[in-house]
């Protein structure tokens, strides 16, 4: 089962970006296509294919990190790429009806360097369109024909309540008096690790892969998620805004938990307090966050987020390894998680 | 197929409302109760298990309309109500999660009686619980070991993606300058039909009863549908708000389509041309919506929407005979879809 099944093509140019693209964009085109035609058009627009006018429009579709993940995992368990490939749009879509209400609920207004779907279309037709790419989503891998669908369709739907509860959970942090890390750890399993852990464990499934293999698997994806989003926390605060498509601090403005900022507060000492009374105090000028900025940094914060995400990805690329994989496929995930969490995938 | 099994308890009391609330509500409380704490607290809101305080409360949950169509088709193709106790109690939850969104696209402040949702906990955590909602009632089925879980979780998939079709066409139509009653009709068979063909055809599903069956309840759920949907929407106009549980002209005010205006304004004549002249105004008073109230009864809206809903009704119950389920299940379902249209189950 962890034989590298390359008889027909090779492994590199399937497993380029490009090539995952090839393979999954068309599925996700049309099932977008099969939709009711307004919702189509949202979906069609959040995800980059067309304009708003609904116009072919050459913007980011997002970096398929999801679906390259389940086509490198699919190979390393002997299955052919096609082999996953409705899960493998299927999850796009499901990633991407979470993405579609988060702006809603965050008030973003941009996604991918465009106006978010909801200042196009308006709040009820994007809550539409966000269900119904859930709905997709789900009746695609409930009707696939391929094998152990009914394992699949659970981890699937398994994975979505996960994002749920980790989303209603760091809305509820965010409306408190605040978190500690490992209750934001736990958002962070929930809300980004369950669906890459979902990318990385169906192809498994679908192979019948023996139950340790699913665990190492399992752990991959927990770690990935988390070296992920603590990197994309310290983006947040330092990252260039058109590399990252949103505006710059948008999170701490907003005073979104986020790991820096949690180290920052933890640590003790006068940036560490000058960074409370700031955090708890309304300022969001450019001028307030470049202080608060500033004192994570000093407070050490910024410094172990960046440790923090660096160990977590270690630990991701050691449960890769006890996955057992084919060599071939190994080495193409441990590059891709390591382009995941750097954000260069 | 078709022989009723009552060798364990009485038919009377299994179908009673009571016995069906008795049935599918610890389930629902129980899935409920295994969200994420916020979720769980607006879910069981909604259903008026508790009040926004989380504290009990005696407020209504529904009708368990759709629970208690699949517990009486279920006796009809001769299963008993608990083999059908998991989708029933999914159904009214993924019924439950698009009245939770609705209620937020649609701006409605009032939900049987009480605010609702999004007024209580605000629009993001109510967008993420009508969410979890759906997602809940999808892995239900998923997970139903019950015997043909894929042909059901594929039913539920289907009905839920017509749910949002007809939702959004409604949307975009309200949006637009008008419809015509064959489009009227569509929406109503995606946004009404579509779970109420999905109650009835469950237990079939279920029990691997002949295509033939299956093509006579989906007709009988149809029409059930397009009756229920029509005279609502002459409750909206001159029922009473105290059984509506809804302010009085809320769909007329806002200019959603409904059938007694589209019959009104089709009707031609002075009564209709007046009425085409409010319905195009800006005018939501009392006055403006009493008088148009006035003008659809004159130009005959109203009684060709309460024939075109009694029409209906009785094709249901044509398509029902035409199922063959046992002539206990067939008696009790032809009370229950006279209760459904009538509002009074």
């Amino acid at each position: 089962m962890s034989t590298l099944d390359t008889s027909s093509t090779g492994l590199q140019a399937l497993l380029s970006p490009g090539a995952v693209r090839a393979a999954v964009l068309p599925v996700v085109r049309q099932q977008i296509s099969s939709l009711e035609p307004t919702l189509a058009r949202i979906c069609s627009y959040h995800l980059g294919f067309t304009d708003e006018h609904g116009d072919p429009s050459g913007a980011a579709s997002g970096k398929l990190t999801r679906a390259s993940l389940m086509t490198a995992a699919a190979q390393g368990v002997g299955l052919r790429p096609e082999d996953v490939r409705i899960p493998a749009a299927a999850l796009e879509l499901l990633h991407n009806s979470t993405l579609v209400h988060d702006d809603i609920i965050d008030a973003d207004e941009l996604r991918r360097g465009r106006p978010a779907a909801w200042k196009v279309f308006g709040v009820g037709p994007a809550i539409l369109a966000g269900d119904a790419l859930q709905a997709l989503a789900l009746q695609m891998v409930v009707d696939d024909p391929g094998p152990c669908r009914a394992e699949i369709s659970s981890a699937f739907a398994e994975a979505l309540r996960l994002v749920l509860s980790g989303q209603s959970r760091e809305l509820t942090v965010r409306l408190g008096s605040g978190t500690g890390i490992a209750e934001y750890d736990r958002i962070l399993e929930e809300k980004t690790s369950a669906l890459l852990q979902c990318a990385l464990v169906t192809p498994a499934l679908r192979a019948g892969s023996p139950e340790h293999v699913l665990t190492a698997l399992r752990g991959a994806g927990r770690h990935l998620g988390l070296a992920f989003q603590i990197f994309n926390d310290v983006e947040d605060v330092w990252g260039d805004p058109a590399v990252t498509g949103k505006p710059v601090r948008g999170d701490i403005g907003r005073r979104n938990p986020s790991f820096p900022v949690l180290a920052g507060l933890s640590a003790g000492g006068p940036p560490s307090e000058r960074l409370r009374e700031l955090w708890h105090s309304d300022g969001t000028s450019a001028a307030h966050l470049q202080e608060m900025a500033d004192l994570i940094e000093e407070s050490g914060g910024r410094h172990r987020a960046e440790q923090r995400s660096r160990n977590h990805l270690e630990s991701a690329l050691e449960d890769l390894g006890r996955a057992g994989l084919s060599p071939a496929a190994t080495a193409e995930l441990t590059a891709l998680f390591d382009r995941i969490v750097n954000r260069t995938a």
